[in-house]
């Protein structure tokens, strides 16, 4: 690509297979195919994507055309010959910071044809600094038309990039990675199999993993014997109240075992003292 | 594939880029590249990897021999005439819990030539259910000399097998996926950052992120003014000692601010009642 070539979005999804699309213009955003749910990713690594967000459940759906993804190469928004993203940090320090200008030339390009209100189009940084993602937060997503993923490198992002364009920062976790390219997929992957039909009916069995604020309980199926290994004899009983109880009772324990933090919150929403545990 | 051909791991890295590999034996495992660390991945979806990790930094260290990367498909390993890999849950229910004689035998495979001690080699399945990932347990990843994970699909997998097995159970995150791919490569791009050499010298800062279990604080770069937005003056005063306190009082409000459960266990730590807040 020469230097003065104007960035044009990457599209995947039924867009790009399409025949009945309109054309796009020279300039201008990506038209968003009516009524799917869009993903913007502004990212130096568009190659990245669809990754694995393009095979099984998700990559079908796209392919259905229920939601649809366009990249957005940062690199041609950079400055100068060598387009530069990045620069040194204000008041010093190691690593590089992307350029509050380059990202808002980027974010200017992404919001093209999409709605101004975040509750309708969620503009996303990901970020360590983040509101950690969970259901609640992928379902607001889910319900949104589509949302604008910023992929971070380096130590971070100009803050007044994300002050001006009302930038909602969400972490997958406390953890760090190279990149937001991967927690970006995480994100989309989380949301799109709330859309509705992508999963169609496996959605509300999925869903039961958080559904009371408790892991799930352990699962089996045949072989009813392996390595000496039997399946527990009250999941052969035939006898559906006892077997309900039998996987409350796993899931309760696990949780208390696993995630002490999640046990709190379910004692306390079920009105038991946290602290004073039945024993389990 | 015929439905007889044994099935083979697939290489990624040095060793499929490399002259001098030794050639394998029909049936057996893949050898490691010594010294090298590697991720061996039992999935349904071989071709999701490397994915976004065969990019930028991570894929750069594979190039260069610091890690490598096999994938080990499931799907041969299933029964019948359709290797079926799933069947229903013992006591009913709706979804597919994947068989543990499938994914036994896909373990035992990519058991071939890596040690038995668990520290050395952990067998991780991705999981809602398992314990939550952080940096602490990335760095252990990275201490050991690879690792096998077990991507799941549908509703789970059958208990016994990750008893069995010894499988460490990991969570990236309290929300549902559609498959452990996405999640098995934020478990790897975590992990592989933290190996000597990949990172050189952008380690030590990008580990700030958690280093004393505060988010960061803002970032700021040039332009000085944008888009009527000026650099904080502090951080352009060249006062060190007052930029580093301005740093901190930053990433405490804003710990305080987005995660009160990271605020009252840095309080904690620190010998200050975590309900009595001083004012920031």
């Amino acid at each position: 690509m020469s230097d003065d070539a104007p960035p044009k979005p990457r599209s995947h999804g039924r867009m790009s297979i399409s025949a009945s699309v309109q054309p796009r213009e020279l300039m201008g955003g990506t038209p968003r195919l009516r009524g799917a749910w869009c993903a913007r990713i502004v990212t130096l690594f568009p190659e990245a994507f669809p990754g694995t967000l393009g095979l099984s459940l998700t990559g079908k759906a796209m392919q259905d055309g229920l939601w649809s993804l366009e990249t957005i190469d940062l690199r041609p928004f950079g400055i100068g010959k060598h387009r530069n993203v990045d620069d040194t940090p204000a008041g010093g320090g190691a690593g590089m910071v992307l350029r509050a200008d380059v990202v808002g030339a980027a974010l200017d390009q992404a919001a093209i044809g999409t709605p101004m209100d975040r509750a309708r189009w969620p503009v996303i940084y990901m970020s360590p600094r983040g509101r950690p993602l969970d259901q609640a937060t992928a379902r607001r997503f889910a319900q949104a038309e589509g949302m604008t993923i910023l992929c971070g490198r380096f130590e971070g992002v100009d803050q007044r990039v994300l002050d001006h364009y009302g930038v909602e920062e969400i972490s997958i976790g406390d953890y760090v990675l190279t990149g937001g390219e991967i927690a970006a997929q995480v994100l989309i992957d989380a949301t799109v199999r709330l859309i509705p039909r992508v999963l169609g009916n496996q959605a509300s069995t999925e869903e039961e993993s958080f559904s009371d604020g408790l892991l799930e309980h352990p699962q089996y199926t045949r072989p009813v014997t392996w390595e000496g290994r039997a399946v527990p004899d009250i999941l052969l009983s035939g006898h559906h109240a006892k077997i309900a109880d039998w996987r409350q009772d796993m899931a309760e324990r696990l949780t208390k075992e696993r995630r002490p933090d999640l046990w709190r919150a379910f004692r306390a929403r079920h009105g038991r003292d946290p602290e004073e545990d039945r024993e389990l």
